[in-house]
């Protein structure tokens, strides 16, 4: 199951190191505690929409941009998840058999 | 502030009557209640990711689909919020006061 808290997690972990900042500092920026961010950095907790908006204005990323990039991440994992299923086998037609009178 | 919340339930209420479903028939596939569904798609609940995943399959749309419409009613969202903020007055400059030898 893919699931949505994961990929933004990553998304969101990945702008803030592009950005240079430290779990504290967005935690100061964005008035949330530190290790409640970890968490959802980690996909271990749900975000909040209100949270998510104002962690969105601390990494300084339209939220718009935030669901693309984890929309781009997504259909990635659900290709997998499709390429990695089994392929299905075709049943087998019943062999015919032939009507005999005995 | 623009809550995801509240695109995301507009995304799946419009999936759900697209394909002519009830909230009776989506709560029965996605086995979530039905009242919960429905706060879903009204924005008043967050759903979590888990039950989003069922919603998607229950509404036969990939989770990536759901994600890519609501970033773009996010972006319209943002840029009507960045159409109706006041513009900024720019600030005028202190004239310039003539030095004098009293």
């Amino acid at each position: 199951m893919v699931l949505f808290r994961r990929s933004l997690g990553d998304i969101l972990r990945s702008r803030r190191t592009d950005l240079g900042l430290t779990l504290r500092e967005v935690s100061g920026a964005a008035r949330v505690s530190l290790g409640y961010i970890s968490e959802i950095e980690r996909g271990q907790k749900e975000a909040s929409s209100e949270l998510l908006a104002s962690l969105c204005d601390a990494l300084e990323m339209p939220l718009s941009d935030v669901l693309r990039e984890v929309a781009d991440a997504v259909a990635l994992e659900e290709a997998a998840l499709v390429a990695a299923a089994p392929t299905p086998i075709a049943p087998r037609r019943a062999p015919v058999v032939a009507a005999s009178a005995a």
